[in-house]
């Protein structure tokens, strides 16, 4: 199977449970799980499911248990970014090409989505496909993975950062948080839901998903200032209007692609032990790499 | 042991737990951390946790297990009323008799307060105090009342309802997922915090939780109209300045009294089949029905 078709199949199996996850449109209230669906379905680059059903190759994992842990994983992604575009926050009004969901319908409707899909995320984690152990180990690991330490600590330190300058290392921190903490929890969770890795493996994992995280930020800022709205999905150069400080405005263009290309490499050379097990796994990290939107 | 003494201790270990299940607010992000202690501790009738703990007593829990399981409840009501409050939703500036946190801090802390504790309440469950297996049931307990079924269903509702009449059983729909959720999912998750309840037990337990969480909704509405500001910690009278649908502005104040004591009696009727073990979840009911704020 070429990479094309695996990321195919896996992109349609991860629809298919997101469907299945999400309550139905028709379930009270209605409103309510019409914008849950319209924030989720239909659209994203769903990085967080193909890292989970990448890793899951390394330790065996079934392909439905693997479905329903990238099922809580989007959710808890899309959650992020639904609060995220609200207008306390970042203020965006297109997100994956289409109209925020505060735009769509409205503010306390965003708010609420943000926090119910937090919850269905956990919901789709304690689904009956997977081992009770399995289950609390899983959402232990995005619990932490999304909260103060993680996803949500990272958004409040981004937050805190507007309009200042921030050492580089203060900027790694930020998004180790705010986007590195949940695509190390995908990695994760992909190997746990199989056999369970062992100590050594999952080092290896997290160094793994140290450098696509930090890659993923990278080409971010990268494209950021390089792509327009309409190819991104999502307000080009709103990073530097608003003040934020990025991988390119502190180290410059060539410098940041000259470090993309060296976090490919990292992420590499983490995967080594796994032979060619990790095969997708390489193949992804090329992809956030060389990625145009 | 009076009840006062027995409520008095179980506040006081859940207060601790509380404590040790929120990140220090010395621990990075300070900021996030200090606003999501500022949310939580030192306020609060605590009436979940009472449940939660009151429910253990029928089913041999242990203390330590059920502080976790309460303070994971306690975290989720708490950010339900941090996101209650923000201006897209109710707008309210007073919580417990302190300014609520949008208010002391900021919107966007708000929110982020919110998301973040709603994680850490699955950390808290996800304790090694507790078994795999239980960790897997009461989360799930959990992120069924507290997501687009249970309590932001009810959210949702309420917020579609504002400026609307009502029937009486529509504002029962809304109360019972609003409110009504999580104080059965407090009961549930005590009870099952020690030997598995069969499921008579369960049933008994949930007719026990409808007439208790009715009650609570309809004494807050009494509350609302015939109390003040000072002793609510809340602002008085907002609920019908709102053109918020409430049981006494439906079937009156006299009729919201007599109700009340029904669904007090309801309560202890269903908690005949467990005799003498049921004291302290009775002694909950004539609590919630005789309070004064």
């Amino acid at each position: 199977m070429t990479f094309e078709q695996w990321m195919r199949s896996v992109l349609d199996r991860v629809e298919g449970a997101l469907e299945q996850y999400l309550p139905a449109d028709s379930t009270e209230p209605a409103r309510l799980h019409e914008a849950m669906r319209y924030a989720v379905l239909g659209g994203g680059k769903r990085v967080r499911p193909l890292l989970c059903h990448a890793a899951g190759e390394l330790t065996g994992a079934k392909a439905e248990c693997l479905d329903a842990a990238s099922a809580a994983l989007e959710m808890i992604h899309v959650y992020s970014l639904v609060h995220d575009d609200m207008p306390c926050m970042d203020d965006d009004e297109l997100r994956r090409g289409k109209p925020t969901v505060h735009v769509k319908y409205d503010e306390a409707t965003a708010l609420l989505v943000g926090d119910a899909l937090q919850s269905q995320a956990f919901v789709a984690l304690t689904s009956d496909v997977l081992a009770p152990a399995q289950q609390a180990a899983l959402v232990r690991e995005l619990a932490l993975a999304s909260g103060s330490i993680g996803m949500a600590g990272g958004q409040a330190i981004d937050l805190a950062s507007v309009g200042h300058t921030l050492t580089r290392p203060q900027l790694e921190t930020m998004h180790r948080l705010k986007t590195g903490a949940l695509l190390r929890a995908a990695v994760r969770m992909g190997a746990l839901t199989g056999e369970t890795p062992d100590a050594k493996a999952l080092q290896s994992l997290d160094a793994y998903s140290a450098a696509v995280g930090l890659a993923f930020q990278v080409v971010d800022d990268i494209l950021d200032v390089t792509t327009d709205s309409a190819t991104l999905g999502k307000t080009a150069g709103k990073d530097a209007k608003d003040g934020k400080p990025t991988y390119v405005s502190i180290i410059g263009l060539d410098a940041s692609r000259a470090l993309a290309a060296q976090l490919r490499s990292d992420a590499h050379q983490a995967l080594a032990p796994f032979g060619a097990r990790a095969q997708r796994l390489a193949e992804l990290a090329d992809l956030v790499v060389n990625r145009v939107s």
